[in-house]
């Protein structure tokens, strides 16, 4: 294990709530806990044993007096979430207590951990590889049950281990033609070369197979992104609501969603889908309906899913023309909202647009709405996600499986071309060090950062 | 101890983060977590010792299939916060994962507990007294750390303390009265009479001391509210800003603060101050603004203190005359903004407020805002707060001394007037159980039921 200072954040989800945990990890933690705590009839933590809990009090390190009453829990390296000693102090969950007794912790000699630093430090001290503690922030961030168990499965290491399978043969095929090209004298390069093929070829079916798994695995981790657009007065906002009183599991009011932008995640049948609101953006002044279009069309640009909704009941104008115009090459769907009046539209203003994906509904009855999920669930999900084995979820893997397959694909050419083997090796080891990127095996540190600079403080 | 049913809540903030907890109190406690929860090599809970914590997964009763990774701790009651068998979940901090551990709990056998009933149950189980089960949500809801030691004082029932040391004397003083009435043949009367005066006399006097506790110790539970009021364009933000830039430990984003109301809590030397800034009533549309008004109004009634801010250098309209004299009543402080301007504002305009709390500041320079913070100290606190011994921060414990100093001058006016000790005893019963609202040993079960009602969920 690697040598690390100390490090303390909160854990938890600051707000007024009954419980809050400061988390203190690294060499230090018992003695620096120690030096602010005081015990039942004055019981220090001294001889706390492992994977117990101690009642008490958090005391100023100077005055003595006394900031909360706590129970503080122990779990001594390396059986622990960083493989570190760690303490965690249970508090009354209060903004200001918490706050006060992590300034107390750092007081008494801990550093104020970044972002991600305890999950990190489970990396670097070799608990978990890199794909595992990438999982650990999916699974906080999962919107639907169904994300939440893939993630929860690649953190106890199901990716990892298809990986570590393909790399292992891919490690014996590299040692056979390393042998071979050693002992040019026993003359077996084609014979090694044409087995180094087939064992290629299947190699890249498994890569291939895990990349399959990669649109849909993103989906479920990120959501699918739809946005919902249309001129003002055609119902997006009824839709927007229609569509979320339908659904369960909601998770509204996201920190980091900004408030100009209505974003919600829903659920259909465990996809979870972020539905994006045009209409959040602000249309009264000039200059802000200005950025809002510009904010309008690059959400539609990066959408997985643009959902046109127009008014049945009038005619078409230019405005909703020029919307058809600049969705038509985007996957889509068109609602034709306000079922329940008369229709006035003219269907030859949009018969430019594939009729598969046309429905009529009533945001204000709910007619065609789950018509409309089921039409969503169709376009993305070939099949059951459910059936899936191991699905690769997120984007840095798969980028990193694409350049696998992109060598795999190179070393198979040299085979066939010219039977250099020990040139094909080095495409060979390519691949291997490109599936290492997956489990951190291979991975360079300025990655490393960058992938821990996204979790939350306090994990 | 009495028998209840097991019930379970979140008790962190729910939001991402690293983790949460989900709370499980009851005597079926521990059998409904086993059932849900597997450990590592198929352990199981059934042998937990109280103080320790197991590592394992939270499975799905039915289908046994992962649901997270946990880390659960046991407390036997009565050694726990409720008295009662208590066990805590430790999973990831989603809110997925974290609702859908707590449905599995209650798909298991437990009830969802209804806010504050953790606190109730240790109340009700005679854990903490009222007195102390009520510092429980102050220390949470405390806003700076001079109100969180408070809190926590009361909580470990300081103030229970010296009611218990008033009720005693007071039972003594009841106890001589009817010994003297069980035996009128010893012709005491007169004697116990005057006795009992003296007593009541010292009694009173600590009832006294308790009370004038109470004002400064309500602001130092609810903060002292303040509402900056003037015309659009005075300045009213930028103050709150620049009050807010000076200030350490700033609580904004308090849940359950309304949108259209700007309420901040800034922390003048240990005092929370509540800013509500009526500039965040908007004021564009003609029946908005008259609600604003309205709204304005009510907030200036209930204000302890009015902040007016005038432009200093503007002549004062006929807007700013109504406002000064709408706030000359109350507690008010002046401040004259813009400072840093030409000052063309009649002195004479407002000749009839009091001049020492007039003040030029400047909100953009900064200039005069340590003396209004000054003056708000001046205007609210005789002396040092933290020399006081006990104080008494809650409105009911407020209202509960109020009714017993009534009874003891009652019982005291009996005594002058009549000798009819008998009579006083009735009035000293009163004192006593008025006194004993506060600890909880004479308090009705609606009062009980909507003290606990006010916390939030999971504590």
């Amino acid at each position: 294990m690697k040598e690390f200072d100390t490090i303390s954040a909160i854990a938890t989800n600051l707000g007024e709530s009954g419980v809050s945990i400061i988390r203190i990890s690294g060499d230090k933690s018992l003695q620096i806990v120690s030096s602010i705590f005081e015990g039942k009839n004055g019981r220090k933590l001294d001889d706390i044993k492992t994977y117990t809990m101690r009642y008490g009090h958090i005391v100023d390190k100077d005055t003595r007096e006394k900031l909360d009453e706590v129970i503080v829990s122990y779990m001594k390296g390396p059986r622990s979430f960083t493989a570190e000693d760690t303490l965690e102090i249970n508090c009354h969950g209060g903004v200001v207590v918490t706050r006060r007794i992590l300034e107390e912790v750092v007081k008494a000699g801990a550093r104020l951990a970044d972002p991600g630093e305890f999950t990190k430090r489970a990396f670097l001290n070799g608990r978990i590889d890199l794909s595992q503690a990438e999982a650990v922030i999916d699974i906080i961030n999962a919107k639907t049950e169904l994300s939440m168990r893939s993630a929860l499965e690649q953190s106890e290491g199901k990716i990892s281990k298809e990986i570590n399978v393909i790399r292992n043969k891919l490690l014996e095929i590299i040692a056979h033609i390393e042998a071979t090209v050693d002992y040019p004298e026993d003359d077996l390069e084609e014979v090694t070369a044409d087995k180094s093929r087939d064992d290629i070829e299947k190699l890249l079916k498994e890569v291939e197979v895990l990349l399959r798994s990669a649109d849909e695995g993103k989906i479920l981790r990120e959501g699918l992104s739809t946005v919902i657009v249309g001129k003002p007065n055609v119902g997006k906002s009824s839709l927007l609501n229609a569509l979320l009183m339908e659904t369960r599991a909601i998770v509204t009011d996201v920190p980091g969603t900004t408030r100009d932008v209505i974003e919600e995640y829903m659920n259909i049948d465990g996809i979870p889908v972020k539905v994006t609101d045009t209409a959040g953006i602000r249309e009264t002044e000039d200059i802000v309906e200005k950025i809002g279009v510009e904010r309008s069309r690059e959400k539609i640009e990066n959408a997985d899913l643009v959902v046109l909704v127009l008014d049945i009941s009038r005619e078409l104008s230019d405005e909703d023309k020029e919307i058809i115009e600049f969705i038509k090459n985007k996957k889509y769907v068109v609602l034709l909202n306000k079922s329940d009046l008369d229709g006035k539209i003219d269907k030859n203003d949009i018969k430019e647009l594939d009729s598969e994906y046309i429905i009529e509904i009533s945001a204000k009855t709910g007619e065609g709405i789950m018509e409309f999920k089921n039409i969503v669930k169709e376009l993305f999900f070939s099949g059951e996600i459910e059936s899936k084995d191991v699905m690769v979820t997120n984007t840095r893997h798969k980028e990193a499986l694409i350049r696998a397959k992109e060598s795999l694909i190179a070393a198979n050419e040299v085979l066939y071309n010219t039977f250099a083997i020990d040139l094909a090796s080095i495409d060979l080891r390519n691949a291997w060090k490109n599936l290492g990127e997956i489990t951190g095996d291979t991975v360079e540190e300025d990655i490393i950062d960058k992938i821990f600079s996204k979790f939350c403080l306090g994990k």
